[in-house]
């Protein structure tokens, strides 16, 4: 399937990144939906957006429609409006289940998405068209979707030069999420709730920096992804909790031996993981 | 005071570093130190040392002794060597009220530095002379030491690169140690503690690599420098537990303000650390 015309919902990071990214995909026309007017004026006067600014018809001919809103606003915006006969609709939130179970209108061919990609910037300005740069793309299609979709949204994903893409469920994505990026954001935010944060400039290096980079996040958007996939999330967090009580066991139980063995064990996993 | 000669003992990552990036410092002749003779071959074919290689001889000659070994052998070669008199004697070890108390030879004009500095990597293959770059380098002197000492280490350490030297005490630079270094090293190694790790590739993106980056370690060593610095590091993990309770509570409680609000205040903890 060639698509003459893409939508983009929301032109803030993600989706700003994706209209730069996307560029030149299939000689397809490109639009923008955006509810601040500058960030619209911005993208045309970049030339990356064609003129028209009428959410009704562009979305009457898009092709494919990207909506890059939050878990919140993703649903709403596929419920209130009209899309082409036959559209893609598709989501770049970091949750599935919830953003599927939201959708009250099933002739909408959506097929959630979720590209493995972000900085602690937001909005437009921080939007770049290397975000992607060898990012995996999750796709989340069901027995509905149509094969042709499924093969241009992978087609896309290549373009703005992710690794992979990688097909799964809305349940197995919010399962894996749990830990690969929900659990990560936890532990920075947590890391950071602390007094001894604010003396350790000084004395800090690498590790304070890596470990606490994604707790500079947006709140708001991160309480919904958190509550959407709270048992998941409750869960990684008590296996967590288990691993860091059983090191501190070693520690206080001055088992140096054991301690040493958790250690190698657990970073025998990480080089594993690496290679 | 300047010095004509620097004996530096262990040429792993970071004495091999130390080498690199004090070559031309006062002009002084540099001698390795090591166990094993293909490093010094090495670092002698290199021109990073001079030819001699008897330890002894070395340390009557060197105005300047920087024992880059683990916390456990630094005092033992200490206490088992003869240095010139005034030579002033340093260490890098990331833990000091033990290396100090396991020093039994008072005559030794030690003072205990740490250059906040490293990689995932180890050896002398792995140094290099731009890893102090923009580090802070913490220094311990006490009463006892000669103030041209410090301000030798002090040159040094702008020397090499770093943006800061901070003097404190051994015991400040532990208990300040403990959270920005051993805990995110704890936090690290208990996030790969996890068989979801083994699955993660595919649904992975910058979270995890970072919050998970420092895992991969010398088990030994840091065991050696969890466990000399057991009680304020077990004090450390207690804390961050309790933030990972409070914010698993607000998840379980279902209460998106509260955890909106705890995420906020970490986020904004976390821009003041770095403004």
């Amino acid at each position: 399937m060639k698509c003459n015309a893409i939508a983009i919902v929301g032109l803030g990071l993600i989706g700003g990144s994706l209209l730069k990214a996307l560029q030149g995909f299939d000689s397809a026309v490109f639009y923008g939906i955006d509810t601040n007017e500058e960030t619209l004026a911005e993208a045309g006067s970049l030339g990356l957006i064609h003129p028209e600014r009428d959410t009704e018809k562009i979305l009457r001919t898009a092709d494919v429609v990207i909506i890059c809103l939050s878990p919140e606003l993703t649903p709403d915006f596929i419920n209130r409006h009209q899309f082409k006969k036959e559209a893609l609709v598709t989501d770049v939130c970091g949750i599935k289940q919830e953003v599927y179970r939201r959708i009250s209108k099933p002739e909408v061919r959506f097929i959630g998405g979720h590209p493995m990609a972000g900085k602690e910037a937001s909005g437009f300005s921080a939007s770049e068209k290397t975000l992607f740069q060898n990012a995996s793309y999750l796709l989340t299609p069901d027995m509905d979707s149509l094969p042709e979709h499924v093969e241009l949204l992978k087609r896309m994903a290549q373009y703005i030069g992710c690794r992979e893409t990688v097909i799964t469920t809305p349940e197995q994505h919010d399962r894996m999420i749990a830990y690969t990026s929900q659990l990560m954001h936890v532990v920075a935010v947590a890391l950071c709730d602390s007094k001894r944060l604010d003396k350790a400039k000084s004395f800090s290096a690498g590790s304070l920096r890596d470990c606490t980079r994604v707790a500079k996040l947006d709140s708001r958007l991160w309480t919904q992804l958190f509550m959407q996939n709270k048992a998941e999330l409750a869960c990684c967090i008590d296996e967590f909790e288990k691993s860091l009580q059983a090191l501190k066991g070693y520690l206080t139980a001055e088992d140096e031996e054991g301690l040493e063995s958790f250690l190698k064990q657990a970073s025998e996993r990480k080089m594993k993981f690496l290679a």
